[in-house]
């Protein structure tokens, strides 16, 4: 399969005129500033020219969908050159109204109107889990110390405060057994990369980063339709498809960027893209094997945890840090992931109902 | 340009295991449903494989934007069958919030809050054609007897009632020169269709319609910003898009599915589409070109004015009428376009910020 699609920083001959195509990743759409039709909205405040435009909604994975729609475009022969970007404002849509434009995300049903927030429904995984033995309250506790750590680093983290376990534990209650520690926080930002056809990529960057495989997936929307509750089939089944089309396995990568929404998703989602074994996922987090150090090093950037969350920015946050990770242009050096050659990016929407994965790789693909 | 996708309704071989990815057009994405993540969940309550599922949206031209996704994919070469569809329950956001879902479609800062509703930008735009002597109000308000006249024929369209010149004249002030009779009604609705690479478009049908074109394009939400408020710069950018890589011109199309969400816009959009000069489109209509039976039939569905307007289901809606007008399967005879062979259909977000064209011709082409 020839997918000719490569992401890289401008290091020359960038113009607004080489966009084709844009693809917006957001969930509000601008509901919160009182502004519609988002995409062709940020073109014109972009200066870029007049071209095909489109804002993408698929809750939490909306970023990684824009993306992915731009790599669809320049794989399908129809532009060069196309811009995938991602942007929320939480902070308009908070209180009550982010509730409802959150909540109504995941099955309204039979859980929103029930009571269940994505924290209870994390919350549910969460305790399946620990009953079945699979993790322990701790396990998940190292999680966000991890991701504290990893965001302490990174200058556009968002809670650059180290914390233990012992605060995690005892932080206030909010679905149990998670506790505010063991949650995003709300956040506003946005993300940008420009996808290109190999053919062009050396016109803006001796570095580029290839796009090496991608897939996306969908599951019920409601946790109480899944045969299992601990499993997220969309995530298994994105990285899957990305795996494959890439031709590597986890054990090829350097790095990755998960979904770490709670922190519950991220000892799921070791599981979920073949880097362990749940049941593994506290021993081996316990023992540095996800640390930036370690064997292989997750969410580096201090995750949805600890780095934020602005909904659709997310997915495309994901990739601008492991682009950056690989061209080696991390530009606080005791954060940079040594001779990272591949890394696998995994955006999750509501709470597993949908989902998409990357895997890049040093160099142009084709 | 290869470009191996084709539409076709379902004569045998329909599994849904076939469909490999789901773009879902909708401007309010279930929230007046209170029902969020659309895509996942229309693929769960469809009876889907768990496959890749967005929401798009454009405003108005959702629905072509979601097509336009599928015919990309497809294009790519990573899938072979793909589903484009588009959903609008409007009565679910009507009154108050209707006018800010509907609203915030257009320009904000200086439109939206300083009481400019979309009637009130179509008004603008046929003032100043009528002040410079383009067109005239009854040239607009045969336009609406046109359309009522077609959706008389469709049994599935909303206003079947054939009405004349005068009552279009004389009906409630919406926005001068606007009466309600020159304005869309408000609809509920859903339109799918599939796309499907060439190779296998024979699993399906003997009578494939093909993708022979199409184009995208996007302008300032503003019409302030525009150097002159009597063009559509997207609607003629997208549809000269389309004709290139078509390698056809208006001359050769039987007929045109456009945007007329107020009456001044069809007449615009003669202009955009290379029909007439704008200055002409008033003489052309009243002689019956643009009717059923004439030179070339605008709108035989009803469009937007008579057969209804459910936001983002129109640009899909407006596929599926040139499909089976295509097809000669129109099951009203009467209003079956003969031998027809070659359609065009382009669908507008919000007051022309963004717009998409698609080229349809009998069979497959690759």
């Amino acid at each position: 399969m020839a997918v000719s699609a490569a992401w890289w920083s401008v290091d020359r001959g960038w113009s607004p005129d080489r966009v084709e195509a844009v693809y917006i990743g957001s969930l509000s759409g601008g509901q919160g500033m009182q502004l519609g039709n988002l995409a062709p909205a940020l073109v014109e405040y972009a200066g870029l020219p007049p071209v095909q435009a489109l804002r993408v909604e698929s809750a939490c994975a909306s970023g990684g969908f824009a993306l992915l729609q731009a790599v669809l475009a320049v794989a399908s022969g129809q532009v060069k050159v196309a811009l995938a970007a991602g942007v929320e404002k939480m902070r308009d849509v908070s209180g009550e109204m982010g509730r409802y434009w959150l909540g109504i995300s995941g099955d309204t049903e039979y859980e929103r109107l029930a009571g269940l927030t994505f924290a209870g429904v994390f919350a549910l995984m969460a305790s399946r889990l620990i009953h079945d033995g699979a993790i322990t309250r701790t396990d998940m506790a190292r999680v966000a110390v991890k991701n504290h750590r990893h965001a302490a680093l990174n200058p556009k983290a968002m809670l650059r405060r180290p914390i233990t376990v012992e605060q995690v534990l005892e932080a206030p209650m909010v679905a149990h057994p998670l506790t505010a520690l063991d949650c995003c926080p709300t956040s506003d930002g946005a993300a940008a990369v420009l996808v290109v056809d190999a053919d062009v990529a050396r016109d803006f960057s001796d570095m580029p980063v290839g796009v090496a495989g991608f897939g996306a997936a969908s599951d019920t929307l409601a946790v109480h339709s899944r045969p299992d509750i601990t499993r997220l089939r969309a995530v298994h089944q994105a990285c899957a498809a990305a795996y494959k089309m890439a031709g590597i396995g986890p054990e090829e990568l350097d790095l990755v960027e998960l979904h770490d929404c709670f922190t519950v998703a991220e000892l799921m989602a070791y599981h979920e893209l073949g880097l362990c074994d749940i049941r593994e996922a506290g021993a081996r987090l316990a023992a540095g094997e996800f640390e930036l150090g370690g064997r292989l090093p997750v969410n580096v950037s201090g995750g949805l945890k600890a780095k934020g969350h602005p909904i659709g920015a997310t997915g495309v946050g994901q990739v601008v840090e492991i682009f950056q990770q690989i061209r080696g242009g991390v530009s606080e050096p005791d954060r940079q992931v040594p001779r990272a050659e591949a890394g696998l990016a995994c955006n999750m929407g509501g709470s597993g109902a949908s989902a998409t994965a990357f895997v890049l790789r040093k160099g142009v693909v084709r």
